[in-house]
């Protein structure tokens, strides 16, 4: 079978075999309800138990501080939407280049009596300083901010911005789906420096779509988004997805384990793209910032991305336009406009996100098939003029 | 490995084999983000497609009124809380034998403005007629009724219930986790006789936890309860699950197929197992009403049900002492309140519910087993009085 190289890590990943291998018999024999008193069900709440375990210790947090969601959708509307029902309507801060699952949740806020403040970010990414400080003077009760940025990978200073944000008074909640398993995430350190949740997902990390969790600080009271059972600390009922969890778990703990000599492997990598997409003229987004080491985004000035990463993948590329979960829209990123992009260059927009797997011969035969993909549609472009 | 004999498939049931093997390739090598544009991503997607035209076909509707969730009670809540977020605050109508992820929502609603209406049932578990109508004359704005109950597995009549909805200009829903897969379910022709959603789990029949459906008549607004990316025409965003949707695809389809054959031969082991029970002095709850015919709820006067359930685990049967998704909370049975039964004696409820792979000879090797278990306990509790 034809497998294109995936150069697409941060819209999702391929679950690591030994993350398959623990889901398995969740799937099949072991296929109690964890609410049941029985065998069966016992062996399904011994599976969540350890796995919850897993992730608090991969994760540096308190297992009973773990609440599992199907996703980091799931986690990150939970947090907004629970922890603002039970506070009095007020300011809401978020950045402009969060997620659309923070943005369109603090939107719905918005037409519910809450303000929102949406928190304006420079050139290269990083939270405006000033904005934020103009936000923070106004007494926030609640403040979402991403650690790291699925589309330029650019990384914040959450341990000083969650600062800034305690003294004003406010919760606050870092989305951090894109930088567990690239950077070091510790709940305890970011909870010392006034950070009083995190979202993390599984399929971002060599673990299995639908199964997520959001840590979070017990003093933070939350109305559930999902009422019934009382599962999860009465905060997320439903009968637990067991077999996603417990791949959940073993994922947080590899993504734990192999963080620090990833990020080293995978920044060679980049290092090494990035000089061939300079040297074929490309733009690189975010430049200027501290960045996750696995993520470019570029531009060539004049190619449309989506025409680009169509022609990539029919040369056995897989990289993306925008951030997948968007993709249905064609609108210029989000994220760029509020980079103060052109909309013409941000339509030119193409990401790579590098992974586990992926190897140097990949990058140059990358740059190779870039080079004549962008020569072309750069011909073409010239006789349409 | 010893495999105790599994009579709680009201609770959850083993994924079909057929339904693991469709999912595997979604959990490995296809791993596509369904969103991304590139190949890994439409294999994704035409997976979710096949899926969603699936299930549309086994519940008879249409493809684009399949609304995918990570389980029932997520798709309970999305409709409960998405269609009133939509409706000026008015009288919102339930049964006092709901699911909790039925009850809490309209218990949150109650805390907002809502007016919430428990209809009460009669002795055998079914809806009350005259409370109904004395609801129906408050004009509800939407009614949520459920099609079979777990613990009961009495059946209600929805089509006359929705016609009565319908006349008081109500949405109706019913959530019909319960019996999808052991009576016909026919959405086009609930939706003719009033009723305007719908929801099914795959866990319940044959499929894996983490995927499930709200079927939704398009006339019904809903906000989503998760906001982000717009996946699901921007009813439910967040990555799919794209394994768990398949495999729930696959479960529906051959619930569709086997469920006449299945009530027809779970229905003779039932009246095996009833018999037998009535021959034992059990009280058989419901008896009076039409009920899906994989489900016994009995008790034995004077023997706690979740005594009675530990001894028959320790016997290598699994069974449950209320509805699973409850059995945290100790208190006795909603469901049995509201049907007037004594708390000591829904204390002692005990529900068998059978499914695929049952035999006539596991319900003879239970009766004996139940006689000498409940002999024994009755003379412990003779000697303790």
């Amino acid at each position: 079978m034809f497998a294109p190289i995936y150069f697409d890590h941060n819209a999702t990943t391929p679950a690591d075999p030994a993350v398959i291998d623990a889901m398995l018999p969740y799937l099949s024999t072991q296929f109690g309800n964890a609410s049941s008193r029985h065998e069966y069900g016992r062996a399904a709440r011994r599976a969540i138990d350890e796995a919850r375990n897993r992730v608090a210790t991969a994760l540096g947090a308190h297992a009973t501080e773990v609440v599992f969601t199907s996703g980091g959708s799931e986690a990150n509307n939970l947090l907004i939407k629970g922890a603002t029902a039970c506070l009095k309507p007020g300011l809401l801060a978020v950045s402009a280049i969060e997620h659309p699952c923070v943005i369109k949740p603090a939107e719905q806020l918005a037409r519910r009596g809450w303000t929102l403040a949406r928190v304006a970010v420079d050139a290269a990414g990083r939270i405006d300083v000033d904005d934020y400080a103009a936000a923070m003077a106004h007494k926030p009760r609640l403040v979402s901010l991403m650690l790291a940025n699925n589309e330029t990978g650019v990384i914040q200073d959450i341990e000083a911005l969650a600062g800034r944000a305690r003294a004003a008074g406010a919760w606050f909640h870092t989305d951090a789906v894109q930088a567990v398993g690239k950077l070091p995430v510790d709940f305890r350190r970011l909870n010392a420096a006034g950070v009083h949740a995190l979202t993390l997902s599984g399929h971002k990390i060599g673990g299995p779509k639908g199964a997520a969790a959001l840590i979070v600080d017990k003093r933070v009271e939350l109305e559930p988004l999902i009422a019934g059972g009382g599962h999860e600390r009465g905060l997320r009922s439903g009968t637990e997805n067991v077999a996603a969890i417990v791949g959940l778990g073993v994922a947080c703990q590899l993504a734990a384990e192999r963080q620090a000599a990833l990020a080293v492997d995978l920044g060679q990598l980049r290092g090494k793209l990035e000089r061939g997409l300079l040297g074929l003229g490309a733009t690189l987004f975010g430049q200027a910032a501290d960045r996750l080491s696995n993520t470019v985004y570029f531009a060539f000035a004049g190619i449309d991305g989506e025409t680009l990463v169509g022609q990539l993948d029919r040369a056995g590329y897989a990289v993306a336009s925008g951030a997948a979960c968007s993709s249905a829209n064609p609108e210029p990123s989000h994220v760029l406009r509020a980079m103060g992009v052109a909309p013409d260059l941000a339509r030119s927009a193409v990401r790579v996100s590098l992974g586990r797997g992926n190897t140097g011969g990949q990058i140059e035969g990358f740059l190779g098939t870039l080079q004549l993909t962008v020569g072309r549609l750069q011909q073409l472009t010239a006789m349409a003029v």
